[in-house]
């Protein structure tokens, strides 16, 4: 049928079914037995029947920010695919729940269909990693809506957890319990507007530390920290919390899993900053307070353990460094000190 | 703290805090007893001991298209709340599921907390009129990613049904199976692409048939049919199919749910074509074949049914239309046919 009259309008039907047939392979590699139906009905079925009763669902949606515009900038789509999955899969972690199914949003103005086909590509592969099933999705041409060659992403999450497995576990966090952290690949996803304005006039290729360029540094995928979670609660860890370090940094992410009566004290020399964080911090002329709120500063996620299990955790994690303790709050006192 | 240099950035952190603050008692509202966490939290909790074993999760995710450029530029936001909702709790009734909880996405390049708290009360007073939880939701502001004042809304929702009551039923369906419509409120959300264009130049205040604007006529919100299903189920009506003509219209969307062996032959006049299509049909000098692909031309959701059961869908739903019955489709033959 000739549509041409939808086309003139900004509209192509066609390009996001050709998107679509291009990833669909990848999209039932992701299915698990739980997947009922097959890519392209209306709604993904999902079946319950391998969950306990007790299960409770945990749902998270979100974007990557301006990551995207970066990446539209710089012509490269699939690590965007990676950042929308890890990072919503980051966020129900810290309720230690783990991923069941996944679903994404692709608009611009007008969709090539190239571009989406690598950015579902990339969410395939990212929820392929982590057994979570890509069960839907949906691309929009927006004419109008969005900046030309500019896109969003978007990214809802389905997982579950055992009722009394849940975190954070507040009651039993104490004065002197450890904080660690683990390292982020990068900004992950946030702080970009603030990056885009900064590099402006700078060179994408220049290198820095370690050997990768600077285009390459701000734009590693988003870590997800799943497979660490895992083998600590293999090991018999007894976690207390967990915290996504994201908008907010660990400012305002830390106490979000703290009770009243106690802080966060971070050591912040605890850890090697990384370069990038280094150039932004000083391309932005900002104060560490500032970069401390807007950048993860090289945490991408935190640890709340018993102080005797500080030895365990660095034995069954190499990578994960002990970044301060939990001491007690004074009424209205900071919820996180730096010291 | 400041955060002055992020700000500058074009991002504001307490705007997003201060849109969530005036609408936490309306999200509130639509916390059913399976909610176990309140606004705020990393990931929204649903618990899942309410459901029956045998229980599928059924999810949609999906925007409403350029209506919210429409909506922008009118300055009316809330009703595209009931949009993105009542879209996507049509979009898993087709699979006879309900609604378990709603997720929703906002961006624009700079937020209007105002705007933005219209937007989710829509959400909220659409998700409460269903029995849907608001579980959860992010507001983003994406400088350079949107066009100044453009907005987009993203929703994801998750429901269920039971195993043996999915539909469609297929391998039920047979020749002289009946297909109501229930009616459209208008366009719903999809074809504002070329609503848009067509009507550059119009004057939204004129009146059009019924007494409405056209602007009215053109926002008015996406039609939600769960209660409708839901008298004829308690009926006894035995459903067969259900589909939600969005975009690709009656022609592309009624095959979706029809085995091989079936076409549907709809009879275009044994419903009244709203005025609002008859005049973007004209002004938009496009064919009936076209049109027909494009808007959903007065038929917001078909159901099939048994020729016995026909009566008592009239008698139930005073507001369907017999608008065609199932026929033989012969090999490579049309899945819709309009005589």
């Amino acid at each position: 049928m000739a549509d041409s009259k939808y086309r003139a309008a900004g509209v192509d039907i066609d390009a996001a079914a050709d998107a679509l047939e291009q990833v669909k392979p990848a999209i039932r590699a992701t299915h698990t037995s739980s997947v009922l139906a097959d890519v392209g009905s209306f709604g993904g079925l999902f079946a319950l029947d391998g969950l306990d009763k007790d299960s409770v669902l945990v749902a998270s949606m979100d974007g990557v920010g301006t990551k995207v515009k970066l990446a539209a900038d710089m012509g490269r789509w699939r690590g965007i695919g990676f950042d929308i999955v890890n990072h919503c899969v980051n966020d129900i972690l810290v309720q230690n729940a783990r991923p069941l199914f996944f679903m994404d949003y692709v608009a611009s103005s007008a969709l090539d269909p190239q571009q989406v086909a690598e950015v579902i590509l990339g969410v395939a592969e990212a929820c392929r990693s982590c057994g979570c099933a890509l069960l839907g999705g949906e691309t929009a041409e927006m004419p109008g809506v969005y900046v030309e060659g500019a896109f969003d992403v978007v990214g809802a999450i389905v997982g579950s957890v055992e009722r009394g497995a849940m975190l954070p576990k507040k009651d039993a966090m104490q004065s002197g319990d450890v904080l660690f952290g683990l390292p982020s690949s990068g900004p992950h996803t946030n702080g970009y507007s603030l990056i885009r304005r900064v590099i402006s006039g700078k060179d994408l290729r220049q290198t820095i530390e370690g050997g990768v360029t600077l285009g390459d540094a701000l734009l590693a995928p988003h870590r997800s920290y799943t497979q660490q979670i895992d083998a600590l609660q293999r090991a018999g860890v007894s976690l207390l919390g967990l915290s996504h370090i994201t908008g907010g940094g660990l400012v305002d992410n830390i106490p979000r899993v703290l009770p009243d009566g106690l802080r966060a004290v971070v050591t912040p020399g605890s850890w090697r900053r990384p370069e990038v964080f280094r150039l932004l911090v000083e391309w932005a002329s900002m104060t560490d307070a500032e970069a401390y709120r807007v950048f993860n500063m090289g945490i991408g996620m935190v640890l709340i353990v018993p102080a005797g299990a500080e030895a365990q955790v660095a034995a069954v994690l190499p990578d994960a460094v002990r970044i301060g303790v939990l001491a007690p709050r004074t009424v209205n006192g900071a919820s996180v000190t730096f010291e």
